[in-house]
């Protein structure tokens, strides 16, 4: 039997690791790396200086592998995420068919929490299914950049007893303006809501050396996010921001 | 000037635990622990034994602190919850002032995520606009019993796309069903939905050696949850628990 970890490092700080990942890290001796698009130049980077950092035995390989890229082209946004999720399981099947030998430990290394909006977890599921390896599979949660924005802006999440939603650009709407956390929003859908009465605590490359903050009213600071997004994303290539839109209380 | 952190210990495991949050434990001297009712034994142990694991000099001091008991016979939920804010934070005004020299760095010890159903936050903003004493503080997040649940029984938080729902049991309603996480749920609220078609992810003191995991159809196990859970709280004299349930796509 073969084991994979899901592990979870954290939102960018190589601090944010837990003890179970750096065992679970100490475990696997094969970690398969996959990233997309200009992203992957500096997410790879920090994932090996991860590993170096925290990994004592250093006979370990690193498997880096093209991710098949999404085509958005496809009619639905769902039914492009199932066919890239198919494809993605071809490729997970064939790493884990030829790059770990029985009985061997491999490790997924995630940025952020796991079970938030990662496809990892359910592309195993459906490799397992399909039932050409036969592998068992464990996962270590992290800290996710929902958690590391509410810290460095020292706000709690929810309101008192009241729920918390939290959501993607995509599906941002109008009843979410209570209190919701909004991830994976390439496209500032916060924009559309600059004329109510809101709060917005904003950030980005969370955790890393090149971590923006902005928080205040929508409507003061709406024009200062989009800037200060779109010239990191120049600067960088990549931009990844995470934000909680919160409706002031009368 | 003081500082004060907010140092998120995870969800029971002591390898839940962060590489921040154990350089947090060394920064600090003193540290404020504050339970309630039969649950403070077991807690305040296993935050004790997380200190002696992590903390590299043993010169620290702990402060307990008897936790002003929540008036539940106040006419509303939020006006009770507030008198009892107030009250803690006069505690923990009192806390800072007497028990922290200036300079000196003291430390909240926290279960789960600092920024999700926990009232420190709130309480300290509170005592730092009475202004009282003049102190800093910062927070780090920790694996809450949500990541914790979800890695345990191996499920994603969020469908494809979806929107995810944090909420308490007190605030479960008929709306939330396709996908929920419910804390704080002392009523077993999954039960008048038992006629739905969901299922349930359970778990109780995830992370610790009395965890206990549930799943399956609603319909089928929320007896045997209720059972486990009454039967673990008489043994134990309290439970914490935290649930997904989530609506079957045909």
């Amino acid at each position: 039997m073969k084991t994979l970890l899901l592990i979870g490092m954290g939102a960018g700080d190589p601090e944010h690791i837990t003890v179970q990942a750096i065992e679970a890290l100490n475990r696997a001796s094969v970690f398969f790396v996959l990233d997309k698009g200009p992203i992957t130049q500096d997410l790879v980077r920090l994932r090996l200086e991860i590993c170096q950092r925290y990994i004592r035995n250093p006979a370990y390989r690193v498997v880096q592998v093209n991710d098949p890229k999404r085509d958005s082209a496809t009619a639905s946004y769902t039914a492009g995420v199932e066919h890239w999720h198919a494809q993605r399981a071809e490729v997970y099947a064939r790493l884990i068919d030829s790059e770990l030998a029985d009985g061997a430990c491999g490790a997924f290394l995630l940025w952020g929490e796991p079970g938030l909006y990662d496809s990892t977890l359910r592309i195993l599921e459906r490799v397992r299914e399909q039932g050409s390896s036969a592998f068992d599979y464990h996962v270590i949660p992290g800290i996710s950049s929902v958690q590391a924005l509410a810290a460095r802006h020292r706000i709690p999440l929810n309101g008192i007893g009241q729920p918390i939603r939290i959501t993607t650009g995509r599906q941002l709407c109008a009843d979410d303006l209570d209190n919701v956390v909004v991830m994976l929003d390439a496209q500032c859908a916060f924009e559309a809501f600059v004329d109510e009465d809101l709060d917005i605590y904003w950030g980005a490359y969370l955790g890393t050396a090149d971590e923006i903050l902005i928080a205040g009213k929508l409507r003061d600071v709406c024009a200062q996010i989009k800037q200060a997004r779109e010239q990191a994303r120049q600067r960088k290539g990549w931009v990844m921001d995470t934000y909680v839109l919160r409706r002031r209380s009368p």
